[in-house]
């Protein structure tokens, strides 16, 4: 990148980097990637003893009990989203699908693939599921076994009713399934009181770890049912819980070094006040990205209360002389790296406030997204006729 | 663990850690771990092309032409094994798989979990295929499709005889899909002269990078043909190269960290010589461990013909003053982690000769087990008789 021509020094992280104001990959603290300069081996005790600490602790912030167990899976978020479908639904079940953005679609995707049969409740990207519809779906289709739906779906940054699609799954008799994958960690979630069976989340979002790890969080009871349900060996949720009760190892080497920067992530995320702490420093982030973003003249997709505090989707500004290639590297070049491109339908950029990110760096990319406006011909402010 | 009441220090890495003698995650260069302290974003230029070098100078190392393609699969070794059986082998096709140990029969258990016919060529962990027996099978079972090896079969560390195997698929006009894991980067593998269609191996063996990736090298024409064959959404691999192809970027968040160690590993890599240099340094290795173990006592399970320089398995000593758990604590107090139990049919234990070590270490590790032997009251050596 050559440097910026303009006022501003680059932003950067605690290691020098661009700041990741995006869906995730994120910026993680110094201390979080320091803990990756060491080795460990797999199967050896004091590996085994952290990678407990870590299921634990993640079975916590779901407020689950004894009864809940977290399932570790390698690969991705969208690893333990389809080890979670593939194992909970079994080959006769029926999955009533919540989608309203990229990753509803994509679990509907899984579940063809997979062969499960799905009832499809779909609503645009920028408006939550209607509830009564939803009921009327259970009311009417005794064949639906479990109901699957994404907590902050991070297509638009939209958040979902999960409390309340729990109690209608429950009043039903259905399974119920979350994919809590951009919000865990930010937004309370309670998989008591919500009647969730299982939940998908993964290392590199709001508890700001590396990537390369999912994990389901499980309640036992229902996860000891799905034996032989899954149809893949290293997805196999069930067959992953019972090696790890018996053995305390992974079937399979797990990321060791991306493992123990998530026991380091989750300190830090108890150091910070746990949910309240971690969301409130969220809210305060996307506050300000919201405030400063209106105040140049950008529209959010999104009305206020829909959107949760992780990433804000911008419509596209219509003036000819704003170029998105341009705005994305005139910002990476002052040290901001946001979005590449738009998974919404409507034309539109995401900006992400998430990650050990706060109050001054929030200022400091609002700042460059002001000088690259007037760098392109802007002075520093959309038009309101936009 | 407390320090060793013994004349010798503590062992370690260039980070201090116990050396990690096993067969992975192993010890790696400090260099390598300090290329994670940073974040990256996964869908910036900059990751993209560290991303696209790798994949690049991975099909070099198996001699691959510009008709071959690296396909990487986050999650571990075993992922990309599931991914490469399960997308190349289409739902009416037959596997003829040979097995000599535990990874051989997690194939067929794969193949077995997605469906997929298979005939079994079964031999002793101590003895490589019969290939006129190979032959015969592929002679009278038209049906067969595809041929599956394991290249070192890491259970016991035999080498099996990938190159005339190729051949026989080659000459009876089946694909030929090979589990290079444990071997891939330390013993040649030449993709064209083989008659490879598709080579899985992963990031944490003898390239020295972290856990956390897969790949497999396919061959283009081939892999273009199997599209729709996977039996899932993260593991189709047609889906995974087909999407790098249109867009440089992982379908799904990809281990970014992970993925800059595993270039800065090949770069050391490259640096060592190559295939050349880094299996001359790991046969010394298991040359000095093995002169080592023999003259303490110990008798390994393969004739040394069919030994491959990774991984060296261990009769257990008779002697019942032979503990192993003390034996692996006391190894470990000082600083050295071999694998803590055993794969193999045979009472055994291996010691890995693979990772950051050189010929000083792997001294080291002898004395260490010779002292061991002392303290457990074996004067230094097994009984010969044992």
């Amino acid at each position: 990148m050559t440097a910026s021509s303009t006022a501003s020094s680059p932003a950067a992280s605690e290691t020098g980097d661009p700041l990741l104001l995006t869906p995730g990959p994120l910026t993680t603290s110094r201390t979080v990637k320091a803990a990756m300069v060491h080795d460990w081996g797999s199967r050896d005790a004091n590996f085994i003893a952290i990678n407990r600490s870590v299921l634990t602790r993640l079975v916590r912030i779901a407020n689950g009990s004894d009864d809940w167990a977290t399932v570790p899976m390698q690969g991705s978020g969208t690893f333990a989203v389809e080890a979670m479908l593939t194992t909970f639904v079994p080959a006769d079940g029926e999955v009533l699908v919540l989608i309203n953005g990229a990753y509803g679609k994509r679990a509907k995707r899984i579940l063809d693939i997979a062969g499960r049969r799905t009832v499809v409740h779909e609503t645009a990207e920028d408006t939550p599921p209607d509830l009564a519809a939803v009921e009327a779906l259970l009311a009417s289709n005794p064949s639906i076994t479990h109901v699957f739906t994404v907590h902050c779906e991070t297509t638009s940054g939209i958040l979902n009713p999960i409390a309340q699609i729990g109690a209608l799954a429950a009043r039903y008799g259905k399974g119920y399934l979350v994919d809590s994958m951009s919000a865990f960690g930010a937004l309370p979630i309670d998989v008591q009181a919500m009647h969730i069976d299982a939940v998908a989340a993964s290392s590199n979002k709001c508890i700001e770890g590396v990537p390369g790890l999912g994990f389901v969080i499980c309640r036992v009871e229902a996860l000891k049912r799905t034996q032989g349900n899954a149809t893949t060996l290293v997805l196999d949720l069930h067959d992953q819980w019972l090696n790890m009760e018996k053995t305390s190892q992974y079937r399979f080497t797990p990321p060791t070094h991306v493992i123990v920067a998530f026991h380091q992530a989750l300190d830090e995320f108890d150091a910070e006040g746990g949910v309240a702490g971690r969301g409130g420093r969220y809210r305060n982030n996307c506050r300000i990205l919201l405030d400063g973003m209106r105040a140049l003249g950008f529209r959010p997709l999104l009305a206020d209360a829909l959107q949760a505090p992780i990433i804000v989707t911008f419509h596209m500004p219509e003036d000819p002389l704003f170029v998105f290639a341009q705005f994305y590297e005139s910002l990476k070049a002052r040290g901001f790296v946001i979005y590449p491109g738009k998974l919404t339908v409507a034309d539109s950029f995401r900006i992400g406030c998430i990650g050990r990110i706060g109050e001054k760096e929030m200022r400091a990319a609002l700042a460059a997204i002001g000088e690259v406006l007037e760098e392109m011909g802007m002075v520093g402010q959309i038009e309101k006729t936009a």
